[in-house]
């Protein structure tokens, strides 16, 4: 049982959700929660760290940002306590849980779970501390975004689990934002597949990392709410009988991301290969990258997505690049948004991908970059046109309530 | 080098306490700092502690205060580092320090200094959590009260330190709490056995467990400002040519006890003795205790000064052995103050006694009780006659400002 940063902000919701793991262990279960830190206080912990250091050692920042999911573990499992229940906090080290030596964003090698075993047999709930890990330098390190989730899945995959809850403050995966989409749907049960697909396209849910981590492992993963007591969305593998059908499982919209534009380039081979080369040199991810035929004169344009965050970095990296290659210039368009179909089974069925073209161009909205794949279509269009695209498509695939 | 809550409480603090630590590093020390957690946040976390357990557990509730120091560690170790000073940070048990199993008031068994020894050899200044240590069963544990100046005293022992030095609010130990004397005067050198005695007689500065400690293994504390760099208290070894003399150190003012009275205790040997006994039992500290010449009706009084904070525990015990022992009633004076010479050679010069005592007399302030020793003399007074006891003593001991 996992439990986010808003599930354990404060002793109340603290109290909440150690009831629901108590209630877990009282119907039979062994039960190993995972604690992200509370609130905002990894936020908060990093502003710290810079009024004492314009750049904070990794190393140090990890021994600060670990006393986050430090409090969050004491503070549960006194609450396990005081509802009557046996219950033992451990940190991410003494979880045995070890990872490499890349402060602030390692990677899990392995988990010894033998203390974990013990006090399981004992009787006792484990209350362990998401996002850390001890390195072979036997110091604390954290696995960087998404660790918890992380942490909860690499665990119940060493523990055979039956399986892994993701408490969190939705009640589980929708066809679309139901901010968006008033008559949007829960759904009951998703391939890891189709959860990495919405996890790239921006659906804020879980981490693609985490959900990698359960497919390789068979975890099967439940997504559902801290606050509510209804059942949310399972994770887990496709079932035979739909692997046949072209289904619409789900919507996602991205705002994050912008569009670059390598306008005017010398149409040559290579040119694509050597754009993605220079971006992953400097660590910048590129969503989407598409190459426009040549025109008569023998030029062609190049345009790719890439984070808001890492936008400046990849423009001067592009700009780089067009002068030695003789591009004309770099376009930048800020105001675009991604939008996502996300199912399985499209290559097969052409109808998908036309019917989201025709619905889009039915509502009068532009498209200005496609990517297909079998498990998913994805359409830039302008960002004011994002959620009447969301809302035309939620209807044309009839993902609404029924 | 140790730096108290205060004097970590904000990063613009741990930068100026740092500063400190990396100045005597590039001084030519090998540097060793242990700081507290900072400000007002073992009391914050002891506060949210409760609000999810009304008896939180022992072994949790050091999870939880342990991250307060954990977090000091870190930022301070990134401050030293952006003063361009290498320096990383240990927890308690990183440092190698073990303490036995008994939750929130742990005793340090030892101090395994390896990797303390090997980081100074590589030029780093190491930071340690202080009031934390591991335990037995490789859980971290705290040490009560205090707990940072034992770790840093007794860190100080085991790497054979030059000395200790306590960073604190105050500029060091004076001759008595310049808020209520104008004219006191810092003392620039104290015994152990004269600190011990302060400490006992309710200076704040240091508890007598720490002082006890650099006392058994010969570590010499320098009690100095955080704040101002100037030369604070030492307390060492007292030198042989004061050790004949008689000579007044410092007075102290302690308004946290009360005095109970037994009233006309039956007159039989070991009564006292069993008032002792009974209140060890519930482990109330018991500061005085004096005992009346019986009465011609063979009765006697029984008085003892006790910890505001457990008067009314004690006064319970008192009158269920009242009753036992047929005394006829427990009071409680609550408005009291003891009021302590502290210095040396006391016994062979009757003199300081009769000065304080023709002094308070002469003041118009009645004394309650009185005990005395080779270091000391206390009495108890009004609560009222407090200050002005405090200042006759301060000018007739000539300690002000010369």
């Amino acid at each position: 049982m996992k439990f986010g940063g808003t599930s354990v902000a404060d002793p109340e919701k603290i109290l909440r959700a150690a009831e629901r793991a108590v209630r877990a262990r009282k119907e039979g279960s062994d039960v190993v929660v995972v604690v992200s830190a509370p609130g905002e206080m990894t936020d908060e912990l990093i502003a710290l760290a810079q009024r004492v250091s314009q750049e904070p050692d990794a190393r140090e920042m990890d021994v600060l940002l670990a006393t986050g999911e430090q409090m969050s573990i004491a503070l549960f499992a006194m609450a396990c306590r005081s509802l009557g229940c046996p219950a033992v906090s451990l940190t991410g080290p003494q979880a045995g849980i070890h990872a490499d030596d890349r402060h602030t964003r390692s990677r899990i090698l392995e988990i010894r779970p033998q203390k974990i075993f013990s006090e399981l047999r004992a009787g006792r709930i484990c209350v362990v501390a998401g996002f850390q890990a001890v390195n072979p330098n036997s110091d604390v390190t954290t696995l960087g975004r998404g660790g918890s989730d992380l942490s909860a899945v690499a665990l119940a995959a060493v523990l055979r689990a039956s399986g892994c809850e993701i408490f969190t403050d939705v009640k589980g995966v929708y066809t679309a934002d139901p901010r968006i989409v008033p008559d949007a749907r829960k759904i009951a049960s998703l391939s890891y597949e189709e959860m990495l697909e919405l996890a790239g396209a921006g659906a804020q849910v879980m981490q693609a990392r985490s959900i990698d981590l359960a497919h390789r492992y068979g975890v099967r993963i439940h997504v559902r709410s801290a606050f509510h007591p209804v059942a949310g969305t399972w994770i887990e593998k496709a079932e035979e009988k739909r692997m046949e059908d072209a289904t619409v499982s789900s919507l996602a919209l991205d705002k994050g991301e912008v569009r670059l534009t390598l306008v005017e380039v010398p149409d040559k081979p290579g040119i694509a290969a050597r754009v993605l080369t220079e971006l992953a040199k400097k660590e910048i991810a590129v969503d989407m990258i598409v190459q426009s035929a040549p025109t008569q004169a023998g030029v062609n344009d190049i345009s790719l997505m890439t984070p808001r965050a890492t936008s400046e970095a990849a423009r001067a990296t592009l700009e780089a690049l067009a002068r030695r290659i003789g591009a004309k210039r770099v376009d930048i368009t800020e105001q675009v948004a991604k939008v996502t179909v996300v199912g399985t089974g499209f290559r097969r069925h052409a109808g998908i991908a036309a019917k989201m073209f025709g619905t889009l161009a039915d509502a009068g909205i532009n498209i200005h970059m496609i990517t297909t794949s079998d498990l998913k279509l994805c359409c830039i269009v302008d960002a004011r046109h994002a959620e009447s695209a969301l809302r035309a498509l939620h209807k044309a695939f009839k993902l609404g309530r029924r």
